[in-house]
């Protein structure tokens, strides 16, 4: 098993990362919870709710089994409300333990309604998708979705630990290693050249889930992002780099309506945008642009953006949270392996959107 | 003018408490707030909307005010939203600054709104009720209500500053005036038995509001409450003793339905209740006893509880964020001016309610 330590003001807590760790989640459990609440969905609950049952048998508390419907659609207020009916249905006190069992909805969701459920109990992670295990379960983003933004109504807050089980991969739809893929090769662009490399070696083992590929890309993802984190919890600062492709990415989720692409796909294309901009900007070499997007490709992820509409473009993007009084402000890249945020002149995006509208894919 | 200071983990604010504050606010807006959002109620901005926007419009920076509907009946999650609504109808940014300019409701939805949009945005308290003057508006709990309990859904967040203008109790009805000097004399049953005595001698010019006198109990209420919320910001500890009075009161609120009686006279009555429970468990002097009742009477605070029947009153109470396990908790006093957190068993409970339900009044 690999540890990795996430350091945050907002608390100190393992990534716990091994093949078969749903088995041992009994351990992530404090001694004087008085409840545990498993919230999955409907999907991952038949797969794995039984197992995680067996697991938690041994701590001998009562335990609650919340199945949410499947899917982004899904990250609203309204399901975030079938659990606290369920939680206060229960008459759950504040120290119940609730456990997050899924992908990014699931933890987004479940992180928030702790975060909120008598003003914070506590949480664990146990994310069941690559994407979930490399990124959203790791560093206390929790949020759900508003009809005129995606996850704008949230809070940073950290779970108690988060447990990795690199065995329940093999149940992931192609597609969604693909995009699990996406945030993976991120880190590599944003903080570690070498580990990009890596991944453009690797990228046939990571799709085939060979074991040791898949469990050191999970890990050094994992070093990055708790790096990152342990150094600006609440995102004032560098955590912003690792939204790399995500303005772009959450306008095309967005704009094609939440679920259309996967998250980590529509993050994947717009690496590849910011990539294409970082080149504008700051003279990123067009040969390190050409391999982002042979590696996107490779990944199984789309390269090609769809047309918005230029206008419609700047809209979905200025609600983006960098935002700052209505300017523009993306990650970029000066070189690989090293990303900042910077203020980007309306004139330099519109070029990039031109050339999507005219069908130039970018 | 004096100033208050609380220091948490998350976050030290000063508290400005003087006639005509309201004309000050813009002291307390950021040089980097990129907007100014005034959330207040229908009530209270037709009073002092006009006055607050004048005084921020020094600032020069963009002024939205949302007026929400008034009253607790309110405080819900489709009222929160209207904020939310708003917030990204204008496309503010993280970098927006709420105010809340109201009682309790406006400053615990307001203050719950900024901690969730956009996972945080900063907030100043601008309480308009002597309740949230000496209570709601200082600690940085936040909460909406849940039909299935108050409070039960909200975070703690601090605001940057809380500016208390004295003036504006002038316009409160004397009904109000009463509930918020409930919580006033709550801060003498809690922690200082010479401000309770002070409070007993100066009961009709607190209740004229005789400007020296409300003066000093609305800072010596801020000083113990920031006293005690220093030591423990997330009520894992003495911040529970703040809560004296304060589950029979949400019990009497839940029972009757929100809005029938005022917080600050079910916590009342609450109290009295508690001092009896007190004098059952730990033995309190009869006459300890004898003076809070009288007190909260004298205050034109109801004393004489509802007949709930006893099973809901059990009901009510047991869904109270102190209990831990279904075991209650109350916070009691073993003397006056000292409280404390006790483990209450059912019999000794059964004893009050039941006095309840046959008209003793307890």
């Amino acid at each position: 098993m690999n540890i990795v330590t996430v350091n945050t003001p907002g608390g100190s807590y393992p990534i716990h990362i091994a093949a078969g760790r749903l088995d041992a989640l009994a351990h992530s459990i404090p001694g004087n919870a008085t409840a545990i609440v498993v919230v999955s969905n409907t999907t991952i609950s038949s797969l794995y709710g039984e197992r995680v049952r067996q697991a938690l048998a041994s701590t001998a508390k009562p335990l609650v089994f919340i199945d949410l419907p499947d899917g982004e659609a899904y990250k609203t207020w309204d399901t975030l409300n079938l659990i606290f009916d369920r939680l206060l249905g229960h008459q759950l006190d504040r120290k119940a333990v609730l456990v997050a069992l899924g992908g990014g909805v699931v933890g987004d969701i479940c992180g928030f309604a702790a975060a909120c459920y008598m003003r914070g109990v506590r949480f664990v992670q146990v994310p069941t998708t690559l994407l979930a295990q490399v990124d959203s379960s790791v560093g206390g983003k929790t949020a759900i979705n508003h009809p005129l933004g995606k996850n704008m109504i949230g809070a940073f807050y950290q779970p108690l630990a988060v447990e990795i089980d690199t065995d329940v991969l093999a149940s992931l739809p192609a597609r969604e290693i693909s995009a699990g893929l996406a945030e993976v090769i991120k880190y590599g662009m944003i903080a570690d050249a070498t580990f990009f490399a890596w991944c453009e070696e690797n990228v046939d083992a990571l799709r085939a889930l060979a074991p040791q590929a898949i469990h050191h890309a999970i890990k050094r993802s994992c070093e990055i992002k708790a790096q990152v984190v342990s150094q600006d919890e609440r995102e004032s600062g560098v955590r912003a780099i690792l939204n790399f492709g995500h303005t772009f990415g959450h306008a095309i989720e967005s704009g094609l309506g939440y679920g259309q692409w996967l998250h980590g796909e529509a993050v994947g294309c717009g690496m590849v945008l910011a990539a294409e901009l970082s080149a504008q900007v700051h003279g990123l070499d067009r040969t390190i642009v050409a391999r982002v997007r042979a590696l996107v490709k490779a990944i199984g992820c789309p390269t090609q953006a769809p047309d918005l509409g230029a206008q419609r473009w700047l809209d979905l993007m200025r609600v983006d949270k960098k935002t700052e009084g209505r300017v523009f402000r993306f990650v970029l890249l000066p070189e690989l392996g090293r990303a900042q945020v910077d203020v980007v002149p309306d004139a330099q995006l519109e070029t990039i959107l031109a050339r999507i509208s005219v069908g130039q894919g970018v």
